[in-house]
């Protein structure tokens, strides 16, 4: 991305690549839009991976050897190749799971050991878990999971394969001690909620941004192209001081020779730190201002009109959109967080929608070049659906399909395999994860970084593909059927 | 329906057509089903519309004017043309709303009268509503839901234009007395459920089934082939006597001369009544035996094992599995209410689920017939698509598409009224409704009627059609125009 | 209380005896209170006890046979010296328990034999419950509940003595039957609700008003001396027709010949039926007005003035403030039920509260008659107190008090008796009931009649005893003995 | 309580002064206590007063600053005089307000003014909280919570005065600013957790231990003699650093010379820190074991046998019954928290309870000096009695009251007085506060520190008074009244 200064008014218009795409769920017209709202972490500011992740990695890492853990775990490094984004973690049986959007198991692994079918039915009968335990399943929706994630994996794998630890059903024994893969994952949240809270990560992150942060120049064409056209905000659950810092880095230190110097704030019609997503886009908290000399929060509450460069902290979405005066169908909101951003802002709210899926550009490519794996599959369905096509209920025949199912079960591995260990983001084989679910039911658009915005007019109009229900599809590919043969008799 | 008794073993096998068909969401081996569960009303017992509807209808606004509402209200009848299922009562305003899956709101009327654009939002600025807040919005999923939706409609209108009465925000005035829309629509909820309580509708129905329920000698033929593979289970909310009497005329009634007479319970390998659903799907309640003879409970639990066409009341999908010693994905369940019989079994329990929809018969003819218009549709969203294709964010082209707007808005307008005055249960224009949005998302198959398993064996796979993401289709398309292109190059 | 006409303007002024006095829990002077309001059942209308719990007793007992309980349930009759008001249903266990206010037991039976300590232990290791845990433990706090408890433990004693089922730790088997106490317990509450709902005990009641209500002459008097100086309202759970009935047996049946013939609704300035506290004391319902004349209500909601004699359904006791303009404190609420009149009406709404307990009466008899027992139980704990007195922690002294300890159990058995098999409603020995303890804090009047208010005048300040707590009392006496003592000295 | 080194095993008994006394609610032998447990903070440690509220108020002052108050406050010092323990912070509209058990309102300040009758019905018409509306009622009812009590006062009492700020109803204005009593109050809140949270309130304390912490030698005496008696465990919110640190101050620094040197865990069966009580006593955390050398927890949770002396962290007090072999009734549980440790192990678990209450010294000295008060009002309150007693509801006579009513107020105001600006910690005249009505409910025992427990054997009998309601009391009142009567009619 870094490459891409070459995109600027006078420029000759390109043909977007697939990577520069923004894709379509629902349709949206730009032009209707009077205020467009930025999420900072992973959308304005993407993180640089897997360098970021194997940082909080071995932040959280250590600090698990600190409060006890044995040092052997120190022997471990992030495998960027092993984690997707989405897994759900079963805290019961310390197993990490990729789900479909009913809860159906698609892959389970237990620490790196992914397991089989018959082993998954042991643990689950049904395979298949009720996700609306949330007291049980934990799911690791954000980029910040990652390291989470592959730590949970390394602790469930040392300790399965430590001869010092007896496996039992719910956890480990050593001598009087049980380690439950519950305490185990308690452990891990601490960990992380320990190197945030200390400011351990945003210290490192800001020590060395160049190593960490993306830098594009482009981000500044783009926030100054929006504030021609419509109001701007910034809305992070980051504090004040941590979103100087990257919003400097991103916004200031980018300027070509002979720009004048401009603010980072100056981008913006409004900046609203400690937002606390999504908290914010229901009840919300006290909105304060900030005193951006000191980076305190200035007591009571503001009650004034709305003042350009002005600093926020707290709030909620709806005071938001008074002080900027725009209803939630005027906003386009950006973010990377499915939940916290865009299912809350969709749901409670109306706003339009926006994901940032960094992981698509990967997704894309490996899309491009297994496409034949999936045609395949494809085709293996049709050949499938095909035998049954001409039997009814009276039917005795029983047609042989093994063959071909446990070629759909190879191609499927294959394109898991394409993407990682855990497999796609998005898929595995014909079926989607609950990420991708989520993200069609609640993304208007998404695109795999915010700057691809700038490929598309402020009129624009998003046209969603036209969705047909099954029983539309099967009348319309029929009726086409008809017309070609229809057509052919005609020859 | 009844102009099918056609199908029998020893015919010959014939292409399905469309109103025979069973859709598909997800994929589903038949083979894998080892049990099949039933709903009775609008599952098993089809009601025939709009005659059932209309008696309901009559009912309640009986019931409405005898506890006081004016007499001229009688004057209404039943119009099968207005009301769709799956509209939103707002009790704060009494309007009737059609929704999409995210509350965007699709279409809005007041009594008969359809608001426009600026009249929707003057009710709601944002255009869409906070479905969540079920104290507030009353979503009318079921059949039996069809005459509650009407007389809401009817008493709107009436008051409405009724020069007794002033029109208020949130009901009407009439000297010291204010009727709000809540009490109103309250007080239909009640005359609801007195017509059931006081088993009105019920004798009624029992007194002339053949003018209320549609009787399909087919089903003796799709409940045998099925008893013949796998275990077969009838769960109704009905009580046992109102249970009993429908299930004889459907399967008792039917029988050829000659046939042994067979009794109904004999179809089933358990008979549930009063299950409470969804409650049933949780919780449940205290499992009874239900004594046949007298229709009356037994005292205490039944512990023992399952005894072939004893019939139940109460219990749980847990106890049942127990019973029928099946997990939930062995179980494929036949259902009418998509809420309480499927997204409730699939979401707790896993089940595989099948959606009757009696309305698609009429939704498929629509669709054959009008498929021009969709067509048309589509054209002019990839028309409008192109328009904008090679501008980006520098660009200060802005291209006219108010008739093209206004074309489309015309066709889905004309689409909406093929259907009736509400438009579709499944879509307006080219979006979706919410009803659409829960039935792919819950129910693996879909059909008119569950007899229209019989046109399938019961070794089937049923096929799910590959659901692209739009990226994942945008690459397709492009590939498919390269391929295209590469080969207009070589001739 | 029939033969109380005596009391009249007129009339010498008569010393107040024991069961005509009103007793204080706090102190409230009676000429702030600008509003009197009355529960109807068991406040103004005073069942004749046992005949009506008799009938009561026998309408749920029919009933739980016509469900298929045991004909042998017929034998029994009720017998009013078993149950008192006020004891908990473990539904788990099938218990009876009398506890105190903080859960522990005071007397436990298992249908109708009463357990001992150990066997107390065996099922509550603790001697105690968690009486929030509302799901297993029942309280019966109405006069309505008495003939439920006594059916209760008709069906424990029955299923533990007949031989055909066995007694299991939660229910009993027979055959392939299992009948838990939880299920006898809902049946029990399901054949209360049916013959309410049925409206056979208000049938049975109305026709023969004689024999199962009292009526009092003194009645109009008191509500004729209150409406000239307050306001007064009745509110009832009732329906109108049933309040009706009893108000005009209560109300127009007892007038003196001469005295012209007045209108039940005229002694009230708001009636309300309905109400369904406790949840009038909440968020109610929508207020309707009745149509006297139908018993009907009228639709819409009243909003005009409050006009005299109007009966009203539902509302709420914010609207019943509103329409009768006055404050919470102003109001003065006389009712029977500890819960949903007294402890609703003062913690949501901070009313003025009497509590009717009409076994007062009894109590206070016994108590009089007994005294002398609890006299010696006081002397008793003194002698022990005095035991102990002297010696401190480093004491090895070890003072035999098991003989003692007997006596406190026999006096304790012996004053338990003197009330019934379950003891007083109030206390067991000298530890005080969960029904006493919330008395004491919830109202602030109490008495067995609300008859009693004629003996007070409308500017009496009702003086509550001063509460000192221990350590209060414990300087007091000292004090006081000191005092003696130097006084003893001077002689 | 720093003289008191004379009790010891081998003195002469003395009688038990006031202030030595444990006082008792309900009846309790010692005797069947099996385990005796502890809090820390204001149990076992006693904080010196009010060195040590003033050190917390100065805290929390300065952190204020720092957020962003004004300096001025900087001026306000800790004043022990003012706050009174048990007060509840209205946060809409910024008063402390001392209310009994049903939320009637007994005193109420805005700063340090306190209101007068019409004021505080201004606020609240019906001198009445809700007190279950905790969103809007904080009730601060420990010892730490007086200096947050003192300095929400100085905050009102500030801005009150402060002429830059615009006193409105729910705060104050300054400019463009508003801030809201509720903010204030978050402020105050998180400022209070701050200095919990980063330790500068322990890490002042531990440095200057003399300074704060009440050093009595005693405690060693107590807890070696129960511990030859009964089990005996530590139960605290504390963290381990901070909990050795005052336990070994405690325990092991005031051993007489030549005494062997013992630790301070030795004097407990088990000793549990990070409990958070009150979910403690509810569903609890994980327990884990200290290692003792290094204050940080043990991976896992240990499961064996209990050790002597072993420290835990977290767990349950079910965990804890279990691991020292105990049932809830078995255990008498000593805690200074009414909610956090009396209440719920009371309510939840049927522990038995000892309430230390430091306050009780002054309390008592004051009851003990301003008797003569009290005995005025119950004079004045039998004499106001009297005047009413021969009239009934017929009667027309007025006595007139208003003397002896503000007689009643200025002894109420003077006694009040006595115990501090907002009166004594239980009663408000003759009234009780919600505070004592708790304390009376929920602890069996009460005292000023449980050290006063060395002055009874651990056979010893606590026999409560016992509790007559209004009508034993009327009646046993009115006996003696008859017997002295007759007496006096024999002379």
């Amino acid at each position: 991305m870094d490459k891409k200064p070459s995109i600027s008014p006078d420029e000759p218009k390109v043909k977007r690549g697939f990577d520069q795409k923004v894709f379509v769920n629902r349709s949206l017209t730009l032009e209707n839009i009077k205020c467009y709202g930025f999420d900072m972490d992973y959308t304005l500011a993407i993180y640089k991976s897997p360098d970021y992740e194997s940082m909080g990695f071995e932040l959280i890492r250590d600090r698990m050897v600190s409060i006890g853990y044995p040092h052997e775990l120190l022997r471990y490094t992030y495998d960027p190749t092993f984690p997707t984004r989405g897994l759900v973690i079963d805290t019961t049986y310390g197993n990490l799971l990729k789900v479909d959007s009913n809860g159906n198991i698609l892959v389970c692994s237990h620490g790196f050991r992914f397991l089989k079918g018959e082993d998954i039915q042991n643990y689950y009968p049904n395979k298949f878990i009720q996700r609306d335990d949330t007291d049980r399943f934990y799911i690791l929706n954000t980029l910040f999971n990652m390291s989470e994630t592959y730590l949970y994996a390394c602790l469930v794998d040392f300790f399965t394969r430590c001869s010092r630890y007896t496996n039992l059903l719910k956890g480990y024994q050593h001598g009087d001690l049980f380690m439950s893969y519950r305490s185990m994952f308690q452990d891990v949240r601490d960990a992380m909620d320990f190197i945030h809270d200390t400011g351990s990560l945003k210290e490192r992150t800001i020590k060395n941004l160049e190593k960490y942060v993306l830098s594009d120049p482009n981000l500044t064409i783009l926030l100054t192209r929006i504030k021609e056209v419509a109001k701007v905000f910034l809305a992070t659950n980051s504090d004040y001081t941590y979103t100087e810092a990257i919003m400097k880095y991103l916004l200031e230190s980018n300027v070509k020779t002979g720009s004048p110097k401009r603010s980072w704030r100056s981008f913006f019609d409004l900046v609203v730190v400690d937002t606390r997503k999504p908290l914010f886009f229901a009840g919300g908290t006290v909105l304060r201002q900030v005193d951006t000399d000191t980076g305190k929060l200035r007591i009571g509450t503001y009650t004034g009109d709305l003042q350009h460069g002005t600093v926020y902290s707290g709030g909620s979405s709806d005071i938001i959109c008074d002080l900027l005066g725009v209803k939630g169908k005027d906003i386009l909101y950006v973010g990377d967080h499915i939940f916290g951003d865009i299912l809350k802002s969709k749901k409670r709210q109306g706003w339009k929608t926006f994901l940032v899926v960094p992981e698509l550009t990967k997704e894309l490519n490996v899309w491009e070049e297994k496409k034949n794996l999936f045609e395949e599959l494809k085709r293996l369905d049709i050949f499938l659906a095909e035998i049954y096509k001409h039997l009814d209920s009276g039917s005795r025949e029983c047609p042989d399909i093994t063959a071909i199912q446990t070629r759909i079960k190879v191609l499927t591995y294959r394109m898991d395999m394409s993407y990682g260990q855990m497999g796609s983001l998005l898929r595995s084989g014909s079926r989607q994860t609950l990420f991708a679910s989520q993200l069609m039911r609640y993304a208007d658009l998404y695109s795999s970084t915010c700057i691809n915005l700038l490929h598309y007019p402020f009129n624009y109009l998003f046209m969603a593909p036209p969705v047909l229900m099954p029983h539309e599809a099967a009348s319309q590919i029929s009726a086409e059927f008809k017309l070609s043969a229809e057509a052919s008799q005609l020859r």
